[in-house]
C-alpha cells in the first residue's frame, strides 16, 4: 500500500484521538509509545493512593485501535525527529535504534515533572505521571505508615506520618484529599501501635491560593474542606529545601518522610528534536492549525503544545488533547482531499474540575459553579464515561461503589519489582 | 497484657489460617511477612499471563485481620531465630534489625524456587512465587510479542514467538495453557506484522508424564488437550542448558525467547534457622503435631512442612497449609487450657485440580475423576470461594464472566517500576 503514513508519537488521550479520528481516512497510521498502555492520567491520583489498580484506568494501545486496520502500535521510545527526512528515530529494546519515514507527524508525547532547576529534589519528591510512578508513590505511602508502626521513637514516628505535598493545582488537591481519606477511614482500623487519623498532611503552594485555575470563592470552598479534613494548607510559600528528613518552606524546617510534587510540569524533549520556537515550559508554540512554523506536515497537540486562546495559555488538561487531536486528523484530511482547510483551531472549553477527598469536588463550567456532593456525582460520571474501554468502565464503578459502602480501598499493595533482565529491557514504562 | 505471645511467620494460606484459628484464645498473636499482602497462589499463573490484575488476588493482610484486636502485623524481613531465646530477628526497613519474643512460634514461610544447582539458569527462565514475579513475567511475555512485530528477521522473529515451560506440574500446565489462550484467543487481532496463533509454545517435563500428581488417564486428557491447543508437549527429556537464546533439551536446541520456569521448589532458609532435621528439598521433618524435635514451642506448617502419610509426602498445596494451620492452633491451644491434646495431624483429602486453558480442567478426588468443562466449573467457583475478601471475589468472577464472553483478558500491561529510594526499602515482595 502506498497511503500516505502519518505517524503518532504518543498514545494519551491527544495521540490516541488523532489516531482514532484518522480512521476512516485513505491513510496509514503509526502510532508509538514508550508504554504499551493508554493511561487515564486524571485518575492516577487513585493508584498512587491505593484507591485503584493500574490497570483499571490503562488500556492497551493494541486492543483501543484493535479494530483499525490500518493502524500500526509500535512500542519504542522516541529519541529524535529528523525533519528534513521526514523520519522519526526510535530506539525500540535490542533491535536499537530505528527509523521510521512520515508525510505527516503529530507529536503527542506530553509533560513532564518540572523541578524549576532543583533536580536534586526528585529523588526525594516523586511526581506523578506514568502508572511507574504511581505504584512508586503507593509503596512509598504505605511503607510509611508500615514503618511508622515499627518505629518506637516518638519524633521518627511523628516524621513518618507526616506527608508534604508540593503543588496546590488539581493534582496536588486531589493528592491531598486522598491521603487524608486513606489515613481517616479506610486504614482507621489497621494499626495497633499508631493512630492513623493523627496522621499530618501539609499542601504547600507558593501561589497566593490553592487552584488558581478555578474562581476565588471554588478555591476559598476547596481550601475550607480540605483543613475539615486535617490538611494543613500553606499558601504563599515555596518550598526552598527537600532532602530524606522533610522539607524547607518560608524559612521553616518540616519534617515529614514522605514527600510529592505536583508543582510544575515542563514539555518533553519534545520540542528540542523539532527546532520549533518553545514558550518557558519548553512547550512548542504552535499556528492556528496546530502545526509548527515551516513544518506544515509536522502537528503538536496536547500538552507538550502551547496554544495562546483569549490572552491565556490553553490548560493541560483532557479535553484540550482531545479536541486539538481531532483537529489535526481534521486538517489532515482537508488536505489529502485537497479541500477547504478547517477554520483555525478554537478550544471549546468544557469547565474545570476538582475532587477534594471522598463525596466533595469543585466545578466550574462558564458562569455554573458548583461544589460538594453534586460536583462530586458529576466528577464521578465523567470520568467513568471517558474510560478507554467498557470493562475499564464497569470495573472502576464497581470499585468505587463498593469502596463507598465499605469505606475499603481497592489496592493497597507494596509490590517491588524485580529489575528486568534481557527481554525484559525494551519495556519502558512511561509516554 | 502479659498473655502468651505467638509469632507467626508468613501471611501465606498457613500462617493467616493459624491466626485466625488463635483468635478466641487468651494469646496475642504478631505476624511478620516481608509482604503487606496475603497472596492467593493458584491464581498467579493468570497474573502473569495477563487475566487477572495483581490486586485481584492479594489481599492487604492487615484488612484480613483487621477486627483481631489482639493480632498486630509486622512488615519485616525474618532473618533468623534464635530458638534458645525464644527470639525471632528480622529486619525492618531503616529501623534495622530488630528481635521479637514469642512463646510459641509458628514457622509459615513457604518454598522458593529450586534451579536444582542451576542458579545461573534463574535470570533466564524466571519462576513465579511472588506478584513480583508474576508482574515480571507478565512484562517479559507480552514484551516478546511487542519485539517480534517489530522484528524482520524471520529466525529471531521465531524466537521471540516461542516460549518454552519448564516443568509439567499443575503450575507448568497452567502457564502453558494460559499462554495459549494469550497468543491464539485474546491477541489474535492486535498485532499487523505477526500472526500470535503461530506462537510455538513448548512444555518440558523431565518425568515420564506431566501431571503426576493426578492419575494416568487424567495426566493423558490434559496432555491431549494441551495438544490440541497447539502445546508440544516434551515429556522424559530434562533441560540441560538455558541461556538467553533458549533452552537445550535432550540433545536438542531449542531457540526461544522466553523460558519459564516451574520445575522445582525447596524450602526457604527457615528450616536452616531452626537447626531442624530437613528433607532432601530443604524441609523441615515436622512431628506427628507439626512441632519441631525438641522445641515442642515451634510449629512449621505448609509447604516448608515435610510431613509423611500413608508412605507419601503431603504436596505443596493449599489445602495441607490450611490445615496445618487449624491443628498447630489447636495443640497450642490444648497445652494453654491444659487440655488433651488433639489427635496427631492428619491431612483429609480434598482433592486435586489443574486448570488446562479456557473451559478445561483436570479434577481428581478420591475415586471421583472429571476432565473438561464441569471440572472447570468446579475450580472456578472453589478458587473464587476461596480469596480471602469479599470484593476480591467479586472482582475476579467478574472480570472471568467478562473475559469469558469477549475473549479479552484484564490486565495486558507493561509497567517497569522505578528502583525504590529512601523510605521505600523497607518494602519487599515475597514471603
Amino acid at each position: 500500500m502506498n497511503l500516505p503514513h502519518v505517524v503518532i508519537i504518543g498514545g494519551g488521550f491527544g495521540g490516541l484521538t488523532a489516531a482514532r479520528a484518522l480512521r476512516r481516512l485513505p491513510v496509514r497510521v503509526t502510532l508509538i509509545d514508550r508504554a504499551n498502555h493508554h493511561l487515564f492520567q486524571p485518575l492516577l491520583y487513585q493508584v498512587a493512593t491505593a484507591m485503584l489498580m493500574p490497570g483499571q484506568i490503562a488500556a492497551p494501545i493494541r486492543q483501543v485501535l484493535q479494530r483499525h486496520r490500518r493502524a500500526q502500535v509500535v512500542l519504542g521510545d522516541v529519541t529524535g525527529v529528523e525533519a528534513g527526512r521526514r523520519q522519526v528515530i526510535y530506539h525500540a529494546g535490542e533491535s536499537g535504534q530505528q527509523r521510521l519515514d512520515y508525510d505527516y507527524l503529530i507529536v503527542a508525547t506530553g509533560v513532564r515533572h518540572s523541578y524549576f532547576g532543583r533536580g536534586d529534589f526528585e529523588p526525594f519528591a516523586p511526581g506523578l505521571k506514568t502508572l511507574g510512578d504511581a505504584t512508586h508513590v503507593r509503596n512509598r505511602i504505605l511503607s510509611a505508615f508500615e514503618a511508622a508502626e515499627r518505629e518506637t521513637d516518638v519524633a521518627k514516628r511523628r516524621a513518618l506520618l507526616t506527608f508534604v505535598v508540593v503543588g496546590g493545582g488539581p493534582t496536588g488537591v486531589e493528592l491531598a484529599g486522598a491521603i487524608a481519606e486513606l489515613a481517616r477511614v479506610a486504614m482507621k482500623e489497621d494499626f495497633r501501635r499508631i493512630d492513623t487519623r493523627l496522621t499530618r498532611i501539609l499542601l504547600v503552594e507558593a501561589g497566593p491560593r490553592i487552584l488558581p485555575s478555578f474562581s476565588e470563592d471554588l478555591a476559598a470552598a476547596a481550601t475550607g474542606r480540605l483543613r475539615a479534613m486535617g490538611v494543613d494548607v500553606a499558601c504563599g510559600s515555596a518550598v526552598e529545601e527537600i532532602d530524606d528528613g522533610g522539607v524547607r518552606v518560608g524559612g521553616v524546617a518540616v519534617a515529614g518522610r514522605t514527600v510529592l510534587w505536583a508543582a510544575g510540569v515542563e514539555g518533553s524533549p519534545a520540542a528540542a528534536w523539532l527546532g520549533a520556537p518553545r514558550d518557558r515550559a519548553g512547550r512548542v508554540q504552535v499556528r492556528y492549525d496546530l502545526s509548527v512554523p515551516d513544518r506544515p506536515e509536522i502537528f503538536v497537540i496536547g500538552d507538550v503544545a502551547a496554544f495562546e486562546q483569549d490572552g491565556r495559555q490553553l490548560p493541560g488538561v483532557a479535553q484540550v488533547a482531545l479536541q486539538m487531536g481531532r483537529h489535526a486528523a481534521r486538517v489532515i484530511e482537508a488536505r489529502l482531499l485537497n479541500d477547504a482547510p478547517p477554520p483555525p483551531f478554537s478550544y471549546r472549553d468544557t469547565g474545570n474540575l476538582a475532587v477534594v477527598g471522598r463525596n466533595y469536588a469543585v466545578l466550574e463550567r462558564g458562569r455554573l459553579r458548583l461544589s460538594g456532593y453534586p460536583a462530586w456525582a458529576v466528577w464521578s460520571m465523567i470520568h467513568i464515561l471517558f474510560l478507554a474501554l467498557p470493562n475499564m468502565r464497569a470495573s472502576v464503578f464497581l470499585q468505587w461503589v463498593w469502596s463507598y459502602v465499605t469505606g475499603q480501598l481497592g489496592s493497597r499493595l507494596i509490590v517491588e519489582q524485580k529489575f528486568s533482565s534481557s527481554s525484559g529491557r525494551s519495556s519502558r514504562s512511561g509516554g
